[in-house]
C-alpha cells in the first residue's frame, strides 16, 4: 500500500500543527492547531470573526488548501490533545472535510466549546470521544489506537495509526512521566509492544530535543511549589499565583499547596474556568475543598474587590497572565485595572516559563516592571515542561523501532538535534528520517 | 571649597540624565533628561500634558525633589547636547530654578522648541547659546566652558566646569571620533591641557565601556552605507532607510549615498523634519540637491502615494522606525498603513542599532516579520555607536589625569568594567572612584 | 569604638575570600580561600610548593600585605565552611598571624589535613572546632557565635561577630534551607532573634542574587536525582555519576538512589575520599551498606578493572570530574586512560552545574564530545545551587535587619542586582550599604 | 545523464569538506579538508604522522570509505581555496585516486607544500594549476570552469563542473566583495551568463546565512585597523597585531597601516611565512618597504630580542596566535616566553574573530588574561568575515536561478536559515532544495 505523509502545518515553524497521512485512497488528519504569536502579530483581529482563508495568509492557521493535491478523501480528523496550536483551527478547517473528529473526552469537550464559539462557519462534523487504550475502526484497512500518554494538559493520547504495512505513531506532544500528578503513567508495555509488532512511521515532536537528559516529572513541579509556598506560611503577604490554565494537573498542584497552608485558592480568568471547571465536572480532578472558580469578568472583579476587604493573607487568588498577556488578570493587576492592590513584599509566583517570542519577553518585562514597581516580589519558573527531553526521546526510539522518522513540531534549527540522535540508532537523513516542511510530501517507500 | 556632587538622574539605570554640582554655596546642574523605557511602560501617557511629579513617579523624569537637600542655589542649568535622555525633562523641570539654560547653539534651538511644546508648565529660563570652545562666566568663582567633542548627535560639547579647586569634566556623552563626518574632532588639545592645569574631577558615561578598543569612527559607518547602497546601484527595487532622526551626520551620509546611485532623499517623519530641517537652517549640514524634508503627517502620506505613482525606483524615503516604534513611518509601511507598497526585493535598510531593551526587541521583531511577510529585504545595524569604548575611556583618563572619578549613564553591572579600567590607573573604588545611585551625595574632599 | 571592614580578597571577584574586621585594636580575620581559576591560569603551578607572594601576585590566594595597613592585632582567624574559595589558603597565610583558626569541625578536620599537606610553611596556629549553636570569646570584647546554616558542604555555618556595637553577620555562603539532606536547617530562631539584639553590619554573598525566587531545597535535587535514576531500573546499561566531591549531602543522596536500584555505589577519586571519609568517620553522615570509597590512584584503576570483570550494571562509580578536570576520573574515562570502558546507551550523569568559566567550558565540552563519541548519553545539571537566591536575601535581611550591609563574592555586575534589592529596603549606596573592592577599607560610622 | 551528489564531509558539520559529484561513470570531487576542532579534541595526535583511517575515526579528515558506494571513476579532485578545511587532508586521501588535483596557483602551490611535509603517504597525484577565468576539460563530457571569487584568502575560486545537463556550481567558500584590497572582485558578469545558460545545481556554504544584509567589504576593515592605528601615531606603547596568516590581503592591509604611522612590519610564526612569504614571492602582494618576514622558532626568538633592544616602538610585530593557540607567537608573548615583554599601555590588536568553539574560547580567555595582567590594552575583532551574508546569498540565487539547491559548510541550524531563503525563490525542501548528511547521496532527477 501506497504510504504518504504531507505535512501541512507545524514544519519548521511552532504551531497550527497539522498533518495528514494517506494510505492508498485514504487519509487522515491529525491535528488542527493554530499558531499563536502569528495571532499577536495581529492584535486587532477577532479569530472568531475572520474567514479561514485570512487567517492562512496571516500564517495563524495552516493552509490546508495544499491538501487538494493528496489524492484521496479524508476519513478521519485525530486530535491528540486540547492545547490551540493543535485543535485551535478545528473550528475554521473541520467544515470542509467529510469525517469525524476522534479525541480523548476532555479534548473532544473542549474542541465542542470551541465549534460552539465559531461565528463564521458552521462545524457539523461528528465528535467522537475515544479513551487512552481504545481503537476506533476508520475503515477496513484503518484503525486509530489511542496509547496513553503525558502532557501538560490532561488527557493527552499518542494517537497510532495502524496500516497494512504497520503502525503510524504520531507523538505529538509527550512526556515519559513516571510519577504525573494526574491521570497514569504513559502506556510503555503497549508502546513496547507496538514497537515489537512493527512501526512503519513515527512522527515526532522535537520541542525540547536540544535539553539533555530526562524531562523532570510533574511531581518536581509540585515539590518546588510545595517547598516555596509552604515557606511562607507564617508570612502575613499575600500571595498571587499564575499558571497554564489549561495545565489542569499544575493548578490542582497549586491549589493544595494553597491550602496545605490554610488559604483558600481561587481561580480566576475565562480560560481558568473553561479548562478546569470542565475538568473537574468530568471528574478528572478534584480541587480541594473551599476551592472556588471564577471565569466572568464581573465575577473575577467582584471577587477580588471581596478578597481585598477580607484579610489578603486568606486568599491565594490563582489567575491567567504568566505571559503577561494583555487582558489577563495578572496584567490586569499590574495595569491596577481591577481592585487587587499589590501591597510591598507580596509574593507574586510564576508556575511557568516564558514561552521564547520577543512579544512575550515585552510583555512579561512590562508586567514585573509595574508589579515589582508596587512592591510586589517575583517568583518565576515554578515550572517544569511538558515536552519529551533528549533521552525521553532515545527511549521512545528504542521502544518503537520505527522504520521511518519524521521531526516535527520545531524549526529545522532545533530539529537539527534529533538528526544526530537518530545518527546513533542507525537512521540517515533523508533516507529513513525526514526533515519536513509545510506543504512537502513524503512518500513512506 | 567645599565641592559636592550629587547624583539626581541616570545613576545605576539608563536614561533621564541628571547631575548637580555644589560648589561652596553654588549650584550648577548638569542636564535634565528622560528615560524612555519608562515612558514606554505607560503607553497612554501623554508627555506635555503630564505633571512632573507624575512623571517622577512613573521614573520618566529625575526625581529632582531631592535638590532640596543641597544647600545652595542653582546659579546655571548645563546641557551637552540635544538628546531627550539629556534634555528631555527640560520643560518639565527647569522653571523650579531661577537660572539660564546654557547649551551648544543648535541644543539651545531644540530645547526652545520643545519648550514651545509644553502644555503644563510656563518655562521662562533665559536660554543661552554657548559655541564650543567659548567659556561663560557663572559668577565670580565659577566659570563653565564647553570643549568640542562628537557622539551622535552635531554640536555635542564636553562641558567643564571652572572651580576654585580645578576643573570638573562632564563627559556625558562623547566620542573621540578623529575623523567625523560633520562638525570638528573632539578638541585633544584642550582636553590634554586641562589635564595639566588640574581636572578636579571627571564624570563619565559608561554606556560601551565594555566594548573593547575604539569606538569606529563615524566614517566607518559611511564607508559601510556607502558600500551595500552602491552595490544596488542597478537593482529596480525600492530602498527604504530608516535611522535616527536626531543623528544630523548620519542622514546627510545616507542622503548622499542616495544621491550617488542616482535616486531623490525623501526625509520624512516629524522628528526627521525636527532635527534635520533645523540643522540645515542653521547650516550645521547641507542635504544633497534634490533632498525633500516632510514631517506633517498628511503631507507624508502625499508624499508616498506621489512615490508610488512615480518609479519607485527614483525615490529612497529616509524614515522614522528604526526600532519598530508605534505611529513611526517605517512601522506604519511595515502595517500596510501609509500608502506605500512593499515589494518582493525591496531592500530595507536600518541604520541604527536595536537600543536593548524587551519592549523595542519586541516592536522590530514585530515590524521585522511583516516586512519580511512582504518580501522585504531587511539589512539590519548598517550602523556604527556615538559612544566611547574600552580604549577610548583609557585616552580621556589619560589625558585628564582627574584627582577623581565617578562613573555615570548605566547601570552599576555595566559601570564596573570601569572599576577595572581606572584600577588600572591606581584609581580605589570608593576612595577616588566613585559609582553613585540616584539621590546619593559625594563629597569631593 | 572604631569598627572598620577591610576587603582582602573576593570583591568585586570570584573566589579568595578574606575579610577583616577591626574593632578598636582588635582584628577578626574571615576566611582564607583561594581562586581555583587563576590557579587554572597557570597550570605548572604546584601550589603546595609555591610561596605565598607568588600566589599572591598570581592572584591565587588574597593579597593580605594590606593587612598591615590596619592598626591592630589580629585575635582570631574564624572560617565558614569547608570550601576551597574559604580554606584553601590558610596553609599560605595563616602562620603570619599570631591567632586561632576557629571553624565548625569537619571544617577545622580538612584544614588540619590542609595544612599537614603543605610543604612550603610550617603552619602552627590552635586549631579550634566551634559547633554551630555556640560561642567562643576571643577577648573581653569580642565574641565568635556559629549560626546554623546551609550550603553545599556539610558543617557550614553563619558566623556572628558579637562587638559592643552590635552584631557582625558574615553570610558567605548560605542558603535557607528548611528541608535539607544532611544535618539541620538554618536556625531562623536565632537570626530573628539577632535582628532583635541588634546587627550592626551584615555582609553577604550576592553569587545567586540574579536568580528570582528561593534556591531550591537540596530535597528538590534528591527528588530528581531519584526520578531519574529509578527510571533506569530496568536498563541493563551502565551508570556513571559525577558530582562535588565535598557535597557530602549530595553524593549520600546519590548513593542511596543507587543503592535504591540495586546498584553497588562506589565513590572514586582522591578528593571524594578526603571529603567523605571525613564526613563517614565523623559521622556525619552514613552512605548505604555496601558503599565502598577509593582515593589512590592504583586502588581506583584496579577497582574499575574488577568493575568491568563484573557486571557493569552491578556498581555505579560515583566520581570526580563533572566540570571535565584534567586528571579527574570521569575525565579519564573519557580519554581511554582507565580500565573502564563506555559502552553504547551507558548514562553518565553530572549532579552539578558548569562553574561558569571559559576553562571549564573547553574542558567539559571536550569531555562531553569524547564521552558522546564512545556512545555515553549525558545527564547534565541534575543538581540545585547552594547559595541564596533573590528571595532568601530578601527574607535574610527582613530577619537581621542590618544598620549597614556590604555585598561580598562576585563582580560589581552580579553586586548591583543586590543593590536593588537593598534599595526596597530603605539602603542607600554608599551611605549604608557598601559595595567594595580588595584592598579597600570602611569605616561603619 | 545521471547525476548524484554525494555527501563526503562538512554536512550538517563544520570543517573537513568534500564533496564528490558523479555525472554518469565519471566523477569529480570538491575539496578535501580537514577539521580542526577534532584535531583540537586530540592534542597529541600529530596529523603528518597518523594513517587516515585513524584520522577518519576522529573526524579529524572525511570518511571518504563512502566513495566506493559510487558506481564511477575519479576523473578530478577540485580545490576551492587554500584553507585548512578545504585542503588539509589532500596529503593523507589524495593518492587513493588516480586523479589529478586542480587548483588556482597559489592554492596549488599550498598544496604542493603541504604534500612535501606529509610522512606517512606518497602522494602523486599531477598538480594543476587553474586560473581564475580559465577552464579545463577533464572528459569529452565533463569541463571544469574556475570563476573569479573573493574570500578571506587570495586567489579563492568558484568551481563550476559543466555537465551535458547543466552547470553544477560549487560556491564553497565565498564573498561578494565589490572593493577587495587584493585580486579582482567576483566576475559578476560571468555568474550571471552561468544563470542564463542553465545551472543545473548550486553547492553554496551557509556559514553566515544568519547575518543580516551583506557582507562588509575587505575594504571596510581596511577602513577600521587604519583608524584605529593611526590613532596611535604619537603614542610612544608598543603595538603587536595578530590576525590570520593565511589572510595575506589582511596582512597586508596591516603592514601598510604600520608603515604609514612610520614604524616597521615584521612577520613572525611559521604559517605566517609560508602563507605571505609564497603569496609575495608568487606576485600576489608586495608588502611595504621595510617589511620582514620570519618562521622559524629560532629567528623569530633572535629578533624579538632585537626588536626590545631597539625601541619598541620602531617595529610592530604582526604575528601568529589570534585564537590564543598553544605554542603561537601571542600565546607565547603572553605566557612570557618570548624574549618579548610588555608593558603597561602596550597595545595588542587582534584582526580576526573568535572562532567560536569552547576550545578557542578558553585559549583565548586565558591569553587575554595573561596579557591584561601584563598592561596590555586589547582591540578585538579589528575584523570583517569572509563570508557571504544573507543578502549576499540572495544575489547568488538571483543571478544563478539554479534548478537545484544544496546547503553545505554549517550545521543543520544554521542551514535552517537558507530553507528560508531558498522557500522566497520558490524552492521546497527535499524537492529542489536539500538538506544532506555525511555519507548521504542525492540524485538530481
Amino acid at each position: 500500500m501506497d504510504i504518504e505523509v504531507l505535512a501541512v502545518g507545524g514544519y519548521n515553524e511552532f504551531g497550527r500543527n497539522m498533518t495528514a497521512v494517506r494510505c492508498g485512497k485514504e487519509i487522515v488528519i491529525f491535528d488542527m492547531g493554530i499558531r499563536l504569536d502569528s495571532l499577536m502579530m495581529n492584535p486587532d483581529v477577532e479569530m472568531e470573526n475572520t474567514h479561514s482563508l485570512d487567517l492562512i495568509s496571516m500564517g495563524v492557521i495552516p493552509d490546508d488548501t495544499i491538501m487538494n493535491s493528496l489524492e484521496g478523501s479524508v476519513k478521519a480528523i485525530v486530535l491528540s490533545h486540547g492545547h490551540l496550536d493543535h485543535i485551535g483551527a478545528v473550528p475554521k478547517l473541520a467544515h470542509r472535510y467529510n469525517a469525524p473528529i476522534i479525541a480523548s473526552p476532555y479534548t473532544i469537550e473542549l474542541v465542542r466549546q470551541h465549534i460552539e464559539g465559531e461565528k463564521k462557519f458552521g462545524v457539523n462534523n461528528k465528535l467522537y470521544a475515544l479513551k487512552a487504550g481504545q481503537q476506533y475502526t476508520i475503515s477496513p484497512t484503518l484503525t486509530i489506537e489511542f496509547v496513553a500518554t503525558q502532557h501538560s494538559i490532561i488527557d493527552t493520547v499518542t494517537p497510532v495509526l495502524h496500516t497494512p504495512r504497520g503502525a503510524i505513531v504520531y507523538a505529538l506532544d509527550f512526556k515519559l512521566d513516571r510519577t504525573p500528578v494526574v491521570g497514569e503513567p504513559p502506556d510503555f508495555a503497549r508502546l513496547q509492544k507496538l514497537g515489537k509488532e512493527g512501526v512503519l512511521c513515527l512522527i515526532a515532536e522535537v520541542t525540547k530535543i536540544r535539553e539533555s537528559g530526562r524531562c523532570p516529572s510533574e511531581q518536581i513541579a509540585k515539590n518546588m511549589l510545595q517547598s516555596v509556598i509552604s515557606s511562607y506560611e507564617d508570612d502575613p503577604s499575600a500571595i498571587v499565583i499564575s499558571t497554564f490554565a489549561s495545565h489542569v494537573a499544575r493548578v490542582k498542584t497549586i491549589a493544595e499547596c494553597v491550602h496545605s497552608i490554610g488559604r483558600k485558592p481561587i481561580l480566576l480568568g475565562r480560560s481558568m474556568e473553561r479548562f478546569c471547571a470542565t475538568a473537574e465536572s468530568m471528574k478528572y480532578v478534584r480541587f480541594p475543598e473551599g476551592t472556588s472558580i471564577f471565569g466572568n469578568r464581573r465575577t473575577v472583579e467582584r471577587t477580588l474587590r471581596r478578597v481585598m476587604k477580607a484579610k489578603r493573607d486568606e486568599y491565594v487568588p490563582i489567575v491567567t497572565g504568566h505571559q503577561g498577556e494583555p487582558g489577563s488578570i495578572l496584567t490586569r493587576i499590574a495595569e491596577k485595572d481591577v481592585p487587587y492592590k499589590i501591597e510591598k513584599g507580596d509574593k507574586v509566583m510564576i508556575s511557568a516559563q516564558l514561552i521564547p517570542n520577543d512579544m512575550n519577553r515585552a510583555q512579561r518585562y512590562r508586567m514585573f516592571s509595574l508589579l515589582g514597581g508596587q512592591g510586589a516580589r517575583i517568583f518565576d519558573e515554578l515550572h517544569v515542561s511538558g515536552h519529551a527531553y533528549c533521552e525521553d526521546h532515545y527511549e521512545l526510539l528504542q521502544m518503537l523501532n520505527p522504520t521511518y522518522v519524521i521531526a516535527a513540531h520545531g524549526g529545522l534549527d532545533i530539529t537539527s538535534n534529533y538528526v544526530d540522535l537518530a545518527k546513533d540508532f542507525g537512521y540517515m537523513l533523508n533516507k529513513d528520517f525526514f526533515l519536513m516542511a509545510n506543504g512537502q510530501k513524503q512518500k513512506l517507500a
